[in-house]
């Protein structure tokens, strides 16, 4: 496994955080970004609530271990946290998460919300998505219903990603995308795939 | 209260002003920007008339007392002062006021003004609004009729504000956006989270 | 009459073209800038053809006699310099001259193409156009055939100024928009205020 | 024929790479650039597969003989270098060939499948293709349906281009455009104007 929490990784996740608020993924201080610093015992890196990702550096992170309690740093952890964590357990290979709100995916996730799942197939940029080595694939991304109960959110994601280990992310109803990847440069590539492929279906589908 | 007039919340408002351009908020010298030096005798400043907002620097400010009279600095206050003001003494906790034109914002004016509001219902990106704790509230923006009598305008949105204390913004049909905070920080993330949802909400209706 | 050919203006006229490059409205070496450096006898400093207005520097300007000869610099004029000279030759107060192609904009030349002219009216940025001072206004951009006959063009656009001294830009169908001002201050400003509402208009038409 | 493979070419093609990524034109490491560094012998210089196209510069790049095969720098060529090397062998001329992927692009290549071609005519934009000298032009780009056979795509592309050697491009269908020109900053000009046009076209055919 990666050593996430290197200093060159942690470095690379603030500027991922400056990119995606620049493209408008993660306006208004929305948006977590995280990545394991250790397995065993799990200590996390993910930004403190409320930070303004436009100007996201190492001060905007803190560790925390498998309970959310602080390790080091200020701030408080946001309560997404939960969701982050839950990831990094169900999921062995995984060493960062990022959490994004898009405009576009905000809508396909009414658009699909009766099927379950936001739904892409037959695009060349699915291949982006780690694994996937042909556009002939279906890559289905499951709509959770949106709560402020982050400890029945945490648990409805368990199920899901223990029933469904390939899936490279999920969306929260009217919220936002999660997704993940071995590294930081990877997740970073997840989500400008699936940025890129939720504008094209939005824009195909005339919901524009 | 916080003292809104410090030299960091000047280069703070300022630096909003040009990133907000940049995203095409307040092109060709339109919007206003302002801030509470003062309550008691209120002065506040505010962005000159006529000032590229591209380049807005500490030279482009206005102070003014509770007349719209200039305290100091070069330029003339635009006529749209008169509305920062009566938002100032309507609203005893605002400590900044931020006026911006979008076209998503111009197109729901016209899409919703017969119902009085731009509704805004079940979007996670609401909590980004100050005091709002779930994703289950509903956001009016209401619509007020455009006009060049400011004297007028200044009257209809004192009553406005003391009928509906509680509202974030209100919008002037086919012209711009209000909204307010109690620190530049929360009017700057007050704007970025209506114009997400304003993108959202527009998009989704099909008004493209 | 502002000596618009003076060493601020030149570098004024090459930073907007920069920037309008950046967002999208002089692509692929499109597009022409011009200023007036001198109306008697008349002399006009403009950019020369097929340079890439996103690098634009001094050494992309060419300087001009009323007969589209050079009078200075390396490099050849467009055809549609010609259309530039009728403009400054018909209204004796402008000092320059932008010429753009914006996607928003050319669909509606199609879309308005029938009525003779894309009509804007009721917004509140309509003020930003030199000389209107209220929304209450109904801009008409006329729009023109396009052809590559540019002695054609010319004295149809003369034609057009003479009978319409108040307009502030006409649109070559399909092509690109010409809008002037006393200044490349104004010019920039018309600019960004057409672009705006093309958007706003092309949006709320359904056309996207 | 140019000297591709100067020095300078070199950077341009990498600056070019960092400009189209922020465009969003080659997203999540998609995208191939490559230009011609010598004919007799054929050795091309083209991206390294899976490069962060934001942050391009010289080490993004390898250098290939007409086998596909490695003869300077360090990584692995993608599979589409076949399709690069099929456009050099057929067109004489070219001397840099550009391969991205744009939302537009992507959803035309599906609203035009049936009639085998983007059809794009009547636009002042198209004269930024080389040899085109009036807005009285249609151009076709060819729809090929995608695959992952790049043996069997390449036999296609050199059929094609054998039969049409006119056209500027060609775009692999829910994939990406290829286009080409004599030296770097035409094909980059021909990418702009493809991508402009693109969007003129999706926009006014309300696929959006």
């Amino acid at each position: 496994m990666k050593t996430a929490g290197s200093i060159e990784s942690h470095a690379e996740l603030a500027e991922a955080g400056r990119e995606f608020y620049r493209r408008g993924w993660v306006l208004g201080t929305s948006g977590n970004f995280s990545m394991l610093s250790s397995r065993e015992p799990m200590r996390i890196c993910i930004t403190s609530s409320g930070v303004d990702k436009g100007k996201l550096d190492e001060t905007g992170f803190l560790e925390l271990d498998e309970n959310a309690q602080i390790v080091q740093g200020f701030g408080s952890p946001s309560a997404e946290t939960l969701l982050h964590l839950t990831v990094y357990r169900a999921l062995p290979k995984v060493g960062s998460v990022l959490h994004t709100h898009s405009v576009w995916g905000v809508i396909l996730s009414d658009v699909f919300l009766k099927g379950g799942a936001i739904e892409i197939k037959g695009y060349e940029m699915l291949k982006g998505l780690s694994g996937v080595t042909t556009h002939e694939h279906t890559e289905w991304v499951p709509i959770i219903e949106n709560s402020q109960n982050y400890d029945a959110l945490s648990a409805q994601i368990e199920a899901l990603l223990h029933d469904n280990p390939g899936i490279h992310g999920f969306y929260l109803h009217r919220h936002g995308l999660y997704t993940w990847g071995d590294s930081v440069a990877e997740v970073r590539r997840h989500v400008e795939i699936f940025e890129f492929l939720f504008e094209v279906v939005g824009r195909a589908l005339r919901t524009t």
